[in-house]
């Protein structure tokens, strides 16, 4: 059976080349980079050049601006933990949304049950927009930080980043943001955008899993969130997954020279997959925007049935998909996100996100829009609360 | 030039079959263990399949008691600081060493400075051994968390943990160790020790950078350390690094397979340099016990030299060692290790450490032999402190 894979907003496969810049790392220039002797001379060489390729993909002023973590929430960890410790004698108020992944909001509680941080978590509007009237509202004297992502990793909004960094800036306030879905999917540049700091991960766009990066604007404290030794400028301690690093280095090398082709080629499919869902299937509802959304990125509700019944029905056709974030799936919890744009926990339980990747083509979409009709039908057929 | 490592305390090369039993996790079963579809069901056996085998090396009772991390250092941090957060209801007072990895002892400092604990560091001996009585006297009413490492990084001492274990269990104080430089490379069963969690780091001992486990004991409390999703039983959000996490599954296997071949061949290696060293240098100083210590670890003060100018000399002559812990290598600071077991300021910047892994052969100690005295020699004569 052919299997098509439809879950790049989850991970992605490591580009092949990716791979095999990484595997020198392993079995030949071993050395820890912070060793002074040349294996470890070796892996620092490579080390600082992997943090030149996240710097130009992101248009940070140097490559010091470049923390390397163990992924996107480690990153949303150090950032979000990591500047409220830093300047909690400035404040102690932080402004974030409710519709943020679980690695910005579970950062947020903690400092608010275990640490006497207040949090604001902002509404958005019914396509998952912050507003930026709510956002300058929500500022106060002792606001220290805000977390605002990107783009949503369920249904692919696009947050307008740029009018709150203005915000928050004028008002001395940290600015961080989740790109996770954004980066090396979409171009970037830190310094248009006037964020401090910004999360990316490498294994959302065809890189390793285990490796990821705070971009941390120069001059904005941050207290380390891994304590241990001198690595990263004393901000991560942890010996270096050097040749992790060498993959995210990689790909964001070929994200930059790929980019308009790729951004191109996801809205093409996507466009395709959202405009033949609502074509074939009768009672869709469309989540997050139409056209300001991750260029990858599907997702619907289909009244009357369970998200799972179609995700278990299109493996079974070979197509791997999601309802929604894979960090929080085995939860029977309705999404916070879909709840957050106002969805009823009904409708929120039969949601399906289809998200594409580099490897996916026309055939891919063609073969989902011939199979995915006839397994809503089927399931809506078996539904009590489905009476055409 | 022939190039010899002898830095395997710092990091290992990558076992080429774990390397090649992780390949497939990058390119072909790429999927995230949290989805639900088939490509996310091949990722999750290949994860639970490698936490059976974490779970075998060190004899914990159930697989569910391993936590995989990106290293030993997040292991270190997940139990100092989450065992610290979930148990400071019952008290604030915790005990470590004086000579623990910066990995333990940074959160034991962030615990004291920011969240109002206090630790209690436990000074050693000249051999760097914690003794137990000075163990049974720090431990008080409020007392909830020690944390003592099985072997220093440094100069190699094995701790009696089991005497620790015993009198910690009597007055309910939780116990962890770190045991990052001896998984995999000495034989270590969990419920013999009696250690309520213990750290461990693949790159140690052969397997991948970026990726490590906790074990802990079923029905011990930890908070996450890692703020995110509800991977890791809700302990470790992020998503798996499944190619590292097999690749330590992988590494597991083999050291289990191998262990007793690798601890005699590391110990008569290890033997032979310690007593060639001492035959052919005079006025040497070997830190830690002579027999007590790991198999791969040889570790000597030279009074009247720097460590730092024997590393670059051993390096042009092809030899990669260090001073002490990489993790701290460019700091000028001696080594708190060495200053902990009575070493001056001035002896402590003249050590050197020799770390043996499984690729190291009798010639490398022989050439080692050839090569150490002649410069440790022509650093005296260059000396001013040296006047012989």
């Amino acid at each position: 059976m052919k299997r098509i894979y439809l879950d790049n907003g989850a991970t992605t496969p490591t580009h092949p080349e990716a791979l095999k810049a990484m595997e020198p790392l392993f079995t030949q220039k071993y050395g820890n980079p912070s060793s002074i002797h040349s294996f470890g001379q070796e892996a620092k060489v490579a080390v600082d050049s992997a943090r030149e390729d996240v710097q130009k993909l992101i248009n940070a002023r140097s490559p010091e601006e470049i923390i390397f973590t163990s992924g996107g929430t480690e990153a949303n960890n150090l950032a979000v933990i990591g500047a409220a410790m830093a300047g909690k004698k400035r404040g102690k108020h932080i402004i974030t949304s409710k519709i943020e992944h679980h690695a910005v909001l579970h950062p947020c509680e903690y400092l608010e049950k275990e640490l006497d941080f207040q949090v604001t978590y902002l509404p958005v509007d019914e396509k998952g927009r912050v507003h930026i009237d709510d956002f300058k509202g929500a500022i106060k004297e002792d606001t220290i930080l805000a977390s605002i992502m990107m783009a949503n990793n369920e249904i692919g909004t696009l947050q307008p980043v740029k009018e709150f960094t203005v915000a928050a800036r004028e008002s001395d306030v940290v600015f961080h943001t989740d790109a996770v879905q954004v980066a090396g999917t979409m171009p970037l540049d830190v310094q248009e955008l006037g964020v401090d700091m910004l999360s990316m991960s490498a294994h959302k766009f065809n890189g390793p899993n285990g490796v990821g990066a705070l971009y941390l604007r120069k001059g904005v404290k941050v207290h380390p969130h891994m304590h241990g030794g001198g690595q990263e400028n004393k901000l991560r301690g942890s010996t270096h997954n050097t040749p992790g690093i060498v993959g995210l280095g990689w790909v964001c090398r070929y994200a930059r020279e790929t980019m308009d082709e790729k951004v191109k080629h996801l809205e093409e499919l996507r466009d395709m997959l959202i405009e033949g869902i609502e074509e074939r299937i009768p009672e869709t509802i469309l989540n997050g925007p139409r056209r300001e959304r991750l260029p990858g990125n599907v997702h619907f509700c289909f009244p009357y049935i369970e998200g799972e019944a179609i995700l278990l029905n299109l493996d079974l056709k070979g197509i791997a998909a999601s309802s929604g974030s894979a960090c929080t799936s085995g939860s029977l919890a309705p999404s916070h996100v879909l709840l957050g744009i106002g969805r009823s926990h009904e409708l929120a339980h039969g949601s399906l996100r289809l998200t594409l990747g580099i490897d996916n083509t026309q055939e891919d979409v063609e073969y989902v829009l011939q199979v995915l009709p006839e397994i809503v039908q089927k399931l809506r057929d078996m539904s009590p609360l489905y009476n055409k």
